[in-house]
């Protein structure tokens, strides 16, 4: 039997998830991208799975740096989500459109959203054109309770 | 720095989750089990990614199998979800609460959901107390299109 596609299609777009944006750092270079393949991995340690594009450069500095933060963006904040799916010309340019600092990990947080996480990475699984990072939660930053940006009510499609 | 424990609860919980029936089965025995902690990890070849509680019985049986179904309950299968949470007596009692048939890997698929996908464990992160499977979608069934059982439609809550 061949796989059905369109059944697969139909089916794995109806995995919930969300809309959040990754930062790394590399020395003095930071970079940041949209990410939406994302789930909690475990309660203890407390863990982040997350599915990274292998093309982007955010891909490699997240294994040579073994650390990534990730920030939870609000239902109101689509146009920022847009910027960090962009291409861009050089590596942190997307970071230009909203205010950030620095965490406890050196990892660039946003100001203006629901929160931030630092990571470490404990573990990956490298198979297809997104690799699996798996990262323990080591910081914690909550700026503002707020309703989370959920992909389905962006009218986008990622996945399938 | 010590780690905000109720900043890292609130964040995670705004992560978005689905509830799916995970089915597992080693030779005559089917088990099964509600996942919540589900993402896409590829596009090509397709990938799921799931935390599975360490301490089920189930785990042991996707590292031994290393195949698992994965059922997509609609909006108003709650109660079957709550289902597949309970305890139970012994291993597959709880297939006994709706119809099921086998597909081609052998998995046990329920029959009145959204749909369900057959996989092959093609990796494994195992650190916390849920393991993170990696699974190669092999096979996908479509029953009928429908809107997903959403966690945060529940008012339960697993993360954080």
């Amino acid at each position: 039997m061949t796989l059905n596609l369109e059944a697969k299609k139909l089916l794995l777009r109806k995995i919930p998830h969300g809309l959040f944006i990754c930062g790394v750092r590399e020395g003095d270079e930071i970079n940041g991208f949209t990410a939406s393949w994302v789930t909690q991995g475990s309660f203890e340690p407390p863990l982040i799975v997350m599915a990274v594009r292998s093309e982007g450069s955010s891909h490699g500095i997240i294994q040579r740096t073994k650390q990534f933060s990730l920030n939870f963006l609000r239902a109101d904040q689509k146009d920022l989500a847009a910027v960090f799916f962009k291409p861009q010309k050089g590596l942190g340019g997307r970071f230009e459109a909203s205010p950030y600092r620095f965490g406890e990990l050196g990892l660039p947080l946003l100001e203006d959203c629901i929160g931030n996480v630092e990571c470490s990475l404990i573990g990956e699984v490298v198979h297809g054109d997104h690799s699996v990072f798996v990262g323990e939660v080591k910081e914690a930053y909550l700026n503002k309770d707020d309703d989370p940006l959920v992909l389905s009510d962006t009218g986008w499609t990622y996945g399938g």
